[in-house]
């Protein structure tokens, strides 16, 4: 299969790239950015020197559609909602990994502040949580935010087993600088992230709205999740801590029962024995839960953690890409955590 | 005033020289530890050429009291417990940094897993939250924990107005790694901190009975508090982000005159307008608070931050110092944080 | 004495507020930038809340000249040579942190690519490296660059010892990003610093000339050096790391005189046993210097470090206003390198 | 082919569990260290449930030639000399990633104080830089260090051309703390790491003889370089800055035609147009080298970056296993570095 990056020059178009380069079934065709045409990949970016050469070409539709299969979407938001439309009106496949085809289109507008895609769009595409959406054979994918996977893969388990006081969750999710996109800005600027920890979009973050949308697929009884994002000292790795009232006491085995049972056949959701940490899912597809129950507060602390910018973004588009044609679901990604 | 410091190769003890070396009404007498006797701690410290060139002695209760008027222990727990207690008996004042006279015997018992001191040692020591224990006149102080501090800072105002569900607090609580102290061990080594993030002792820390006890003071109706402690991949500064629920809405400036009432003569508490971010505090003794309300969740997030090693520890200890002698409160504290 | 700050939201404006703050005989009287005229810097920079609450101002020269006795430039090259002219002119003092005046004009036109100041303005500026020129009674001093500080502390000594084969020298140089500036960039965002190390302006830096025009002063023979400089990914230090090939093998003790004769009266260069690393002075004004001589390849090794910000800026500028006004050299200046 | 690993829970020992995880030829019959033997890899690491889940063994050599066909020694100095002596005697292949094979004896003795295998099992072993060494049905192989690595194919290509003034050079080394190792230490202490910049075994790091007698092999006329070795504060990489004195001056292209000539085949070095940065190649094989020539100074700077853990060791030694074996070089090693 042939497929087409628009964004290329973002992190999740560069982490396309190393993915798909391994991948068995898949060649990428072309890579699209608004900056640089004309470049090699690798000369802008050295360290590709040898390992992706492609020119950077302008978008063009139309010509995508020639010479590809699928096109990937790794743009900032606002961007897919304008550009994929002729795809879909062509019945040609989109994976389109930014938030435009998340949302319906007044709570997009609301939590994006940008102009939303159109309902005939909007409904073609399926919101597709690798491990709980059946994907075979659908066209449109919109892949989940990367503190929406680590926060829903942790919850889905309790609210599908019905243990869970739906409105107590609250989650203190942290995540790394990539995470925050390669915009300059005070904020991103080494001196202001190193040493420091910041927490920002307090209760404005447009994972929200993704989060409690998916969640309540599983419990109507949920009406809103508390939710907090910061930023680590760190380049990658996201850790969702969420902590949840219990609709009654449950032991651990219990507990792991649940977990276990509800990820049996996914090869890329481990449930840990200890909290995990964020180096134990790093550079890899993993998504890593642990938890641990307070028998005085009747709180559990459930943790997970993941790779933002795999599980978090391309890895789990070339999930979606190996579910959506049938092949095996690890097809290029069965690589080990950096871990040092 | 001469003071004596035991444990001075500790990351408190040596905070301490820093902020003694500063402070116009004390001079550094005897300096104690239990290795390295004999040596110049700046030999031991080359940092310190210049700033303190005094030689380590052997712990002797009886010199101490010989050369001093005052004894800091900056030890790690279990220690101060056994040698505090000649100083006691012959009312000789002591500032004890560590864990040793927080809790009664057999809490600190349960959560130290330690011999306690005597119940008539610890029946004279003083809890002293600097901004709400009285300790003027006081001869025996035991300087609250690091976490503790951040923790009831943020919380005790609230209680004291009334405005919160007092069992539903829920702390998420991340420190740098000189709050874990000098040992060596897997979890401090460079390679497992360095692009980590690690959730540890989670309703375990031996500061949440101290929090416990010490917000009770408060409210009667507050049992227990939800607490997990993680690390960060810095060296210094805690921040600890509390999530309550409220007994009824209230608006941000009903928030803000609870928390400036609160605060109205405390030099070391800023009540900020956005949420305070680590490096707001590092290098000096100021607790910054900040606060979000979510109308949706009914839940107000506050976030404190602290220098574990200053406000957390050292800084605090001379605050109280300054308190207990009726000298003013900001003496040989009045420094800006780092920032950069 | 009042003083005024002109660049007072970069990083060494920042920083001479924190000194100038615990300075007994300094007040500041103004302070000044180009964006945010009319703001508090604390309602900009909240950690100094409470430590300085002045007022931004425009910069006007004949009203700092009417409220205070002496100007700081703490603004980007190119910017002191447009502003202090009138002072010069006024004969009224000015501390220059920029390197708008340490070189002659062709030269600082070749390595800044800025317009010089006027030869008649640059004659009346006297580069002040604190520890070698004598600056009182002076009225416009030229403060040294952060790499030119480091480096020529660290091979002036074995000049005026007349012991280098004076053009072997090779300088490896590293700093933190705060050497780097506020300025947003590609080079200065997080995730292109963090696990990163990055050498820049290869043999273009433009604090070469100046370290070549000092050096030069203490050996007629020295032509040339070779410098590089990388970016460490912290936030503050430098460490130059010098390479001098001896004219003939000399001791350990043999060195070991050499620097303590240069530095027997210098209370802020300290040279260290064991070579320092750069935890010993950051946070502090202090120099450390270590070497290690190699009669394999008869190569010295040289290696010092200072905090750039206060060695290699604001606090050789604060040492320098007290060397001018005949204070106590420390004055303002004793503080303990922050170590952890 | 089979595969054991002696040194499993060594740094270098688990990045060769993730290279041959990938390798198409090879699978991992058994893993071998002196602690925790009997328990899962994957238990003491839970980064590798899932990837590799094998149990450890302790070591035995009759047993591993049973099992398998080659046996690596991802061990501390001093162990391989001890344990792979049967192998040899027997003709069972061996790739030693230690110290232990690569210098004469008596060498072996001075530079790592420890016993030096025999000098029969000594001659047996080919010192093999991947680039440069044929190792086509060698069976015993000593893997290079990885300062060594990076150092060596920074400098042959000048010794080959002639170019350099051989006894000028002067090398400043940094690496990250993987290569310092797991062992506890203060010096490995995140605290004292983090935010610090340290040199270290000034003149007396063991990688120097092995590059002399490495680069000797080049030019007969080099007797010795200037060598130092600093900690930078990341996890990974290796940066070799080496300055070299030119015999005569020589222009960019000149000097790129002799970097491209000597690697015109070889797969894992890149010559850079720009100075190469650590993030190039972190997380894979390569090694990039760029470079700058001074005309004021007659030097020329190279620089040198690998990720030490992969070209530095185990990637290197799987290169080496491919060459043994006559396999494509970069089987298993065809992984795209990091970047974020």
């Amino acid at each position: 299969m042939k497929v087409s990056i628009v964004g290329i020059t973002g992190y999740s178009g560069l982490e396309l790239v190393k993915l798909l380069n391994n991948h068995k079934n898949v060649t990428i065709a072309s890579i699209h950015a608004t900056k640089e045409i004309g470049r090699r990949l690798s000369e802008l970016y050295p360290y590709l020197v040898g390992v992706c050469d492609l020119v950077i070409e302008a978008f063009n539709a139309q010509e995508i559609m020639e010479k590809s299969d699928l096109v990937f979407f790794a743009t900032p938001s606002g961007v897919a909602s304008q550009l994929a439309q002729p795809f879909v009106e062509t019945d040609f496949p989109v994976i389109d990994l930014s938030g435009d085809h998340r949302l319906p289109a007044d709570s997009y507008e609301k939590w994006y502040k940008k102009t939303p895609a159109s309902d005939d769009v909007l409904n073609k595409f399926t919101y597709a949580l690798a491990e709980f959406t059946d994907v075979q054979g659908k066209k449109f994918i919109s892949n989940p935010g990367c503190y929406a996977t680590a926060t829903e893969l942790a919850l889905i388990p309790l609210l599908k087993a019905g243990v869970a006081e739906e409105d107590s969750i609250i989650v203190d999710a942290k995540s790394g600088l990539t995470g925050a996109g390669k915009a300059l800005s005070e904020s991103s600027h080494f001196v202001n992230v190193h040493d420091n920890y910041v927490t920002y979009k307090l209760n404005r973050h447009q994972h929200i709205p993704e989060i409690v949308q998916e969640l309540q697929l599983f419990s109507k009884k949920l009406h809103h999740i508390q939710f907090s994002t910061s930023l680590l000292p760190v380049n990658r790795g996201i850790m969702a801590t969420s902590y949840v009232k219990l609709k009654k006491p449950l032991s651990e085995a219990e507990l792991y029962a649940i977990y276990k049972d509800a990820y049996k056949d996914k090869p890329f959701v481990r449930i840990q024995d200890d909290l995990p940490e964020l180096h134990n899912v790093i550079g890899s597809n993993f998504t890593d839960i642990g938890f641990v129950y307070n028998d005085v507060t009747n709180v559990l602390t459930v943790v997970s953690v993941i790779d933002n910018l795999i599980k978090g973004a391309a890895g789990q588009a070339v999930q979606n890409l190996n579910l959506m044609n049938g092949w095996n679901e690890t097809e290029g990604l069965l690589i080990s955590p950096n871990y040092l």
